[in-house]
């Protein structure tokens, strides 16, 4: 299930929710393609849950921007920020309705996917468990794209979302991490993160 | 100004209308970024048109559909076929949304410029005279990402789009280019489309 998340008014950098307002955006569309691809309610319910978190956010952005503006001036000069903000919840809000027709269960006719055959890495959704060998590690000394052929595009943690993270970021217990890669590795760091797999090969 | 097409029933394949609309619409945001980016009429202009153009695909494609279900179970194994071109399609109009920024002269916010820079690449669009020397050349044998660094995404002659055309494909007088490059081959591709460079250089 979808959490609604309660929104109340704090004061936020407005340029920083609009880069992580487009920068979900643009990782919702390439989950959205991945889970009509692969038929994959987990990649969908992301979707679902980046969907509910954007429009918390578009709230917290117009709040910030109704507070910012103290004249006709400055109202004229933020309006095409809200405007930009209103296009990457469009963007989301069309991710959500192609996630939803995996979750609904209409099923994906092979149109489908034939339009979206060209992604050709696959996108997955792992869970770090307690015992996972990544828990406590940095991002960059684990190596990934080089052992696996994966890169980790997006953390989720708690109601956060961190995109693209940087080489320093330690993953944590309880993580969701998005990975991208090539189906060998994806299944193999699926093991590594439920535990199963206790070694990172060279 | 943007043509509204005027929309006659044909048979077309679903599939291939499909694809087109999905390729059009994500090359409209990278389009949309780069005219507010740059603050560029000329390439808002071509989001709207592209716009437009997939509405008019979205009616071809939804009539199509109806045509072909013939029964009960058809409509539903076809049913996602319709959402998935109705999220392209608002794809679409929030690519229009961000263009119709620059278009109202509304002014580009820092915060939004800020927001976007990500957009290493620059794009363009660049219309090819009768005199320019790419008229008659295969793109493949032009070989302009070795010798000015940029790539020739998309190609609209008269009201059709060739997304991310092929090695074989002729350039036409006429043609209107969206170009993807670093500035320095992006401004050398004005000049060679224009005609007033008339050699590419080694």
């Amino acid at each position: 299930m979808v959490r609604v998340e309660k929104v109340e008014f704090k004061p936020v950098g407005v340029r920083d929710l609009l880069i992580e307002m487009k920068d979900l955006s643009e990782l919702m569309i390439d989950l959205a393609y991945s889970a009509a691809l692969f038929d994959s309610p987990a990649l969908a319910e992301e979707v679902m849950e980046m969907e509910s978190h954007i429009d918390t956010l578009t709230y917290l952005l117009n709040m910030n921007l109704m507070v910012a503006a103290r004249d006709a001036d400055d109202a004229e000069s933020l309006v095409g920020v809200t405007k930009v903000a209103g296009a990457t919840n469009k963007i989301s809000d069309a991710a959500a309705d192609i996630a939803a027709i995996v979750l609904q269960g209409i099923g994906i006719h092979p149109i489908i996917r034939e339009a979206f055959e060209k992604v050709e890495e696959r996108l997955t959704r792992v869970n770090v468990r307690p015992n996972s060998i990544l828990v406590g590690k940095q991002l960059g000394e684990l190596e990934l794209a080089a052992k696996m052929g994966v890169d980790i595009i997006g953390i989720r943690r708690n109601k956060r979302w961190i995109i693209n993270p940087e080489e320093d970021e330690v993953i944590r217990e309880g993580d969701v991490l998005i990975v991208r890669g090539a189906p060998k590795g994806i299944e193999e760091i699926e093991g590594v993160a439920k535990g199963t797999i206790r070694k990172l090969e060279d």
